[in-house]
């Protein structure tokens, strides 16, 4: 294995595991955090000197501005021929943006997803990557080491932007799969048919079709809490969700079921819903001017 | 026009709009209800002992159990030849057990599906009955007493429970339509675009494609309370919405607006919601053991 | 009423018929279109030559390429306090923009949304406006004599964008309902319940919940063709609805009617569904390497 | 291990592996089909015959009629005391009364849903039961040799029916989790971004949160095919996904995933679709009498 030098720009839950995985596996991580917590160097440009030139940087902070920032800084600071490793959560069309940005000064660019949460120092990540071919080449030893150790867990997609697209489009899958479990469990909690809604779906976890490691975190979450009752009703959701539903538009792509998981979390922030508001005040109007609250159609 | 002799069994809102418009148009209707305020007779017995024979009797009351118990208590007073209209909104399926029940003994069933809410005193109802040619034959005068005075608002849609049926889609079809009435709705609220929300659903009711009652209806409510503050944004559902779904399904038929708006009904009444309960369990998971608050995906 | 004198560019069906109602009402236009056979004029230059300042110019020609096009030549061609209305189908955010370039030359832009189809000359149109408050007041003679004359179907919405923001909304919120309308024919004719599906569509058309505009358009195509047998279940969709989708996802409005109205009409045009391929493998791949066409789940 | 002694009624393919792998582990397996080929006995009779009492008959024929039918002959046959096992793929209410039947012969009853297709031979099936704890526990050496070695894949969920309620949720669960993958199959397939959709796929079983057995046999389809060519995108439905969804508006369960999922099958199917022919139908109407087949929305 080849051991390179890494330069590591964000060192949250994220970048913090992936700069002990590197470290674990023989690589030299630099690591820059706004936080002084944690960071080997106290900016940018400490960190850019530390680099023995062609550097790679890795990127590993919010997406939006503060990738966009980081970038621009990065690009008065880096030389030709250095490369930079978008790992956050771009989204694709901007690490096109990027990479033309870039490519005027010399600097190269490679986006990559990565996927596995705070288990990925642990298992490894799976990393999708995009970009040229021989950009890729020059960081593969730092996949190698991030990703698990059966060689599995990476992908070359395409050209720069597909790694962060076939990451958006796991979380696309991601949602529509934890959508599937949620109203599974919410229907065996509804009915008075089942005494073991924990029981069934720990059983699940072997032999069946669903089996998945999204149902072992779910077995987990119900053992900790068999009826979710430390926990809110109300789901975040990040832009991959939203972009795949956008990319799904664009390209004439029916997805229904992605859709329906993005539209369940911005419902559940509601408090009240201006919708259905709508909703009730037409039904009132059917049935005259009070507001009623009758279990039936008036109409 | 024939005047006819009419008993109605349910003088609620609708049945009570419905006998005094049918007595405005030259009809005797000898009216009971469970409530003593304004009933015509004091019990099923003396009302089927006021009808001459054959009698005709509209029954306008909750649907399930209410109207099965009527008709069974009925079919021990009425004689072979009398008929039954069943005005509410009953199951097409338990129309065609009560009608064949009844048929047993010798008398004769209708199904009519009534729309119109309050409105119908004025205006006139939609009427869409089912059942066999000669019984729809023999009630048309009530019918066309009922409809509006233009002659439209009537169809006799097939056999018994055909009536039903299709009221059962029309209600199916007003979820949709009001669901998406809703849907623009919050989506110009929610922009900062829209400065004139309640004049522009105002402009629509002439010249554009989406001019309809369900418009007017929403104008009104909009003019009456232009934010909606003092409605919650909840909604019940009766038996129509659901049956049509369930129907759909028994056939084959993709009806994914129709269920959107209905699933919305269920989740506006939910003050936490199950599955998303296992969405952000699931999510708290990918992100190890704290319980995150976080605006990005973990993962 | 005050006579106003407008260039109005492209005459095609929609612009072609808008002219003919402006004569009828008055006003002076002259009208320029690519194809020579119905244009006063036959250039934008002579259009604008012909036209008194400060001019009023009207498009109807395609969203996108042909629409900014044409705004960036007239920008070379018109003087200071000018005033266009683009009336096409443009993006909200395309109209900003627009906007903002022909402000920096003295040039003023309204968009205004237009519904109504080929019914709009007679019947008048839906007309939805966007800009500052002086520039719609200077056309406002215009908007007059497009519109229905009673007085309705007009707004001034929003600042510039407002009216085509309004108009893509209306145009989603159309496309919940002729999906509404879909389903329940879909239902009623795939069911053996229902003897005369058009008799009950056209008895809608009064006294119901549902009796709208597009139920008229229904029964009208129905009564032409009462199975429909001519025409292929084969959907287009414009920008608006994608648009919609997409303006709802960005402010996290749950759309799931719109959304799956869209959905329906990309799923319309597939002759063969890819995601339906994967299903079909997976189904596949549970019940062995034989291609199966079992009727039942192997699993 | 206590070896048993068990008939079984239904050879296909899942009860053939079934009988395979119950007399690998030591059970004693009379084997009776409709079919001649593999059978041990020529009639039920004869299979009753051949068990010792309490007998223990395990059913796995198809749903509904043929299932219903073959309980209806052995309980003519079966003694007090003896156990039926329904593991094929009824709904949970036909359970309940076939229990209720049967309990009146004192013939207990044991529901079973078994998941796994033709891997369970080989990996163990996913066995779900309901019904009454000695009952079950009568057959636990049985559910021990069909399940997976581990000692996993195995729930007694609750009383009678409570076995296929869950079974049919696990495959509702299913429809929604498979629909997600092909959703996103289809939008790696539809943009220009993506060069190497299998490696993406493939990547994704390691490290990342959509690793599922489900991906495994994704992946598997793909090598073997990489863009589905030999397969058409037309996927059939089973009960449980239907009971699923119609279980889900019982319970006013909002199930947009699963629906949605259902939907898209049920859409597959059809070679033109009424709804749409409707949709088509009134943008024609608002664009005059002419079949337009444009590409913008007339209206």
């Amino acid at each position: 294995m080849t051991s390179m030098q890494l330069g590591l720009i964000g060192l949250g839950k994220m970048g913090g595991n992936m700069a002990a995985r590197l470290r674990e596996k023989g690589h030299e991580v630099v690591g820059y955090d706004r936080s002084p917590d944690q960071r080997d160097v106290a900016s940018l440009a400490e960190l850019v000197d530390r680099l023995a030139a062609p550097r790679t940087v890795w990127l590993m902070v919010p997406a939006g501005g503060p990738t966009t920032n980081t970038i621009a800084e990065l690009s008065e600071l880096l030389a030709p021929g250095d490369l930079i490793i978008e790992g956050g959560n771009s989204h694709y069309v901007d690490d096109r943006r990027h990479a033309d940005e870039l490519s005027a000064k010399g600097i190269r660019y490679v986006d990559a997803g990565v996927s596995g949460g705070v288990w990925g120092r642990q298992n490894g990540y799976g990393i999708m990557v995009g970009g040229a071919a021989e950009d890729v080449a020059h960081a593969k030893p730092i996949f190698d080491a991030l990703t698990p150790d059966s060689g599995g867990g990476y992908v070359h997609a395409g050209g720069v932007g597909a790694g962060h697209f076939v990451k958006m489009v796991h979380n696309g899958i991601e949602y529509g799969m934890m959508q599937a479990f949620a109203e599974g469990y919410e229907l065996m909690a509804a009915s008075d048919v089942v005494d073991d809604v924990v029981g069934t779906f720990d059983s699940w976890r072997e032999g069946t079709v669903v089996r998945s490691w999204l149902l072992d975190l779910l077995v987990r979450a119900l053992e900790e809490d068999p009826e979710l009752k430390g926990i809110r009703g109300y789901a975040q959701d990040s832009g991959e969700g939203r972009w795949t539903v956008q990319a799904a538009v664009d390209h004439a792509v029916p997805a229904p079921v992605i859709t329906a998981a993005l539209f369940a979390r911005f419902a559940s922030r509601q408090d009240d819903s201006p919708a259905m508001k709508v909703v009730a005040a037409l039904r009132n109007q059917f049935g005259g001017h009070a507001v009623t609250k009758s279990a039936g159609d008036p109409a």
